[in-house]
């Protein structure tokens, strides 16, 4: 069994609306130590991408980010999230749809920050309709950059975010990969990987 | 001159309304290898003080917060922002009222992942008028847990938020401490550190 789905199994539950709580290392309260092994997982698969800045959204994603840009030698991007789009024209902006809030947000980036010359490493907590990770890419595209690769936490298979984000070519690594749930509360997993 | 100081006359640029800019390795983009220095000067200072836990409020203070909870072997927590106050009654809740945003956010953290057992690190990136820290300070206390110390990266002491705290018997290890600026977008520090 894969370190992350032992640690979910340990330590998530399972919340209505099909949300997997792991507020106790990875959300809220955040288990460092094991975020260093999930950084040493992207390393081993990502580690000669070239990658020149690791990238997330805000809010939890940032502290797996960091230790991950940390792990590259890199710097730590975040977009910040906007009510409303800024006017200013100095910053790529895109949209991200929050299912749990019901909200659309705007995302953005300043020009300066990432530019054409960048190779980029995405990381997310969670993966499921993919809205995050859709601007995230649109950040990154307006920018000229190239996606050297997408790493998520968690993902859950059976919503279409993962499998759409590969049609398009997009390589995803997760570290555990949800594929259900049943009526006990009892959470399976892929039985291998999908890259 | 203290390494923050350095930076921030490097990197750092003044915007309207006092304002210091430090996007290119603090907020936004965040350079991780100087977040390693911050957080070995705040565990020189409070590294014996038998912290449990490093605590901050979502989103810009993470990332300096993740790394200082690596430095001390010990768990992140972050408080949430949310729009209105949440009713589920097994939260410690406050309020946070941002200056730029002119908005106040309810703010809270679960009573599973902070009791009376834990001594606290509290760590932000910006201290002005103290509003974020006031309200972490509250839910520390909601908790019954103990404040072990404060850790702030750019307090401007011109503003009040740092001598009110320190009033009230609150130790804060600032790594640059603004006193002001001039007309022509000079910014002057501390000649002394005040703790």
């Amino acid at each position: 069994m894969r370190e992350m789905e032992k640690k979910i199994l340990e330590e998530g539950r399972i919340m209505p609306g099909e949300i997997v709580l792991v507020d106790s290392f990875l959300n809220q309260q955040v288990d460092v130590q094991f975020l260093q092994k999930m950084a040493d997982e992207w390393y081993a698969y990502f580690g000669d991408r070239k990658i020149t800045k690791v990238m997330t959204l805000e809010a939890s994603g940032i502290a797996i980010a960091t230790i991950v840009a940390m792990r590259f030698g890199v710097p730590l991007l975040f977009a910040k999230k906007y009510e409303s789009y800024n006017l200013t024209g100095d910053r790529h902006q895109s949209t991200v749809h929050s299912y749990t809030k019901g909200k659309t947000y705007a995302i953005s980036i300043s020009h300066r920050l990432l530019t054409s010359e960048d190779r980029v490493l995405i990381i997310d907590d969670f993966l499921a309709k993919g809205s995050a990770l859709n601007g995230l890419i649109d950040l990154v595209k307006s920018a000229g950059a190239t996606i050297a690769g997408i790493g998520v936490a968690v993902e859950k298979t059976f919503q279409s975010g993962g499998h759409e984000l590969r049609e398009r070519g997009y390589e995803i690594y997760s570290l555990a990969q949800v594929s259900g749930f049943d009526g006990d509360n009892h959470i399976f997993f892929e039985p291998e990987p999908i890259i």
